[in-house]
């Protein structure tokens, strides 16, 4: 097995040990599309029980399909890494029954911290939400953690 | 009635109102402690379908919370407002069973934009988040929403 | 001229006009390298009056050079277009004698608020800060403020 | 002398420290109003060259006086402390002659990281930036920095 498929086979038994314990995820009904190192797709369809008192999604809940999808991304090395702070802006609503994407992808990655973009489409293709997350790696490994 | 009372009846009608609507905030067993012009204290305990890979609370979910704080300290004066974006700085995990407080206070607000901060605090009173809300005011009364 | 050469025109009109009235800019040594519909590419060198208490370059006059490249991305519809908020990630110290090359790129722009990314790199190549800004269009033309 | 003398002094000691060595600072005529732990004022006068391309104080120069107030706030401890991320929100334009007030205080501080708070007011009163910087915590003393 070359360096190339020894990363992404690391990033996918990560992202799946990480999801198999993620009850909040499975909560929301978030899927894994695809992960791979410094990368993650993610989705989650808008259900009745996460709309808010404006009678469209709630922000937090497009927060948490970002959040996880930035987690994917940034524990792809299998090496425990915490959310230390996001940002997001909100660009158009999202109403029942839109399966929304989020595309996670790094920026940049130090030794311990490292930026992340996340975009969150709608089914038809227009930008939901920008997210931007600070990740802080701490000990230990993902796929073991159990 | 003078002013002073109106302006709160007005609050806590427009957090009624809004609250009855919001189904995310229920799913996530939010309740409304108090309400009044500007302000806005929200409590949610940590459940085990909260919490997420690294066995502590989702920071989506955390959010969910700040996020419904700024809601109600925003649309108090009844006029529908929305959040455009959010910044938030995670400073404590929390855990399975943590009661969390969420105090928003508003610090601008402009005809149109506002300034909302959201301190949450676990039961023991240590700082959990700091949340950075922007709000922006379309038309249109909270409490005839429905 | 076709479409596309237009835009490039009016972009780089709308730049000019803007930089020729940019006191601060031309204060902080700031050029303008190329700029096209909603990008543009800024340079500055670091001087001994750039340095802050620590010996590197203040934060703060990183934050110019970002913000600046921002203004000309946002700026290049020749749509007088302002700065409502900004965050920025320090990521490494920049030095006196460092020249430093901010990239500007627009994320997403709706009819009056927009939100533009911006890389800044030293001359190794080494990311100094990522910076990130939302903007907010008014009325008139850049080319025609005089 | 008592703790809270001793305290003091030493965020005064720190404050002159930086201050003088502080280049940038100096360049945009910014003064130390006060100074205590974790606290800090300082004042900065709009000069025709802090001016932008629409004629009001460049967004970079705002940051600059309310990044050094930050700055003087987290090293306060007479630890050596730098800016890792901060953000900011343009509420009203500054313009030529105005004298600005920016005032830090501490949101929160750990061992090693900490969020601050700055409200920049002009000479009127009114609110023109709100800043947050997040600070970490490096080795040495400020006052010794030399």
């Amino acid at each position: 097995m070359n360096a190339k498929s020894s990363q992404q086979s690391t990033s996918e038994r990560a992202s799946a040990a990480m999801h198999a314990r993620d009850r909040a995820a499975r909560m929301l009904g978030i899927t894994i599309v695809s992960v791979r190192p410094g990368a993650a797709t993610l989705r989650m369809t808008i259900r009745e029980d996460m709309l808010n008192g404006h009678d469209v999604a709630h922000g937090g809940i497009l927060f948490c399909l970002a959040d996880t999808a930035f987690a994917h991304a940034c524990n792809s090395y299998d090496e425990v890494t915490v959310a230390s702070a996001a940002s997001v802006e909100f660009l158009k609503s999202a109403c029942l029954g839109d399966t929304l994407t989020a595309v996670a992808s790094e920026r940049t990655r130090g030794r311990r911290t490292g930026v992340y973009d996340v975009e969150v489409h709608d089914g038809e293709g227009s930008l939901v939400a920008l997210f931007r997350g600070k990740s802080y790696t701490t000990t230990g490994r993902v796929s073991r953690e159990a």
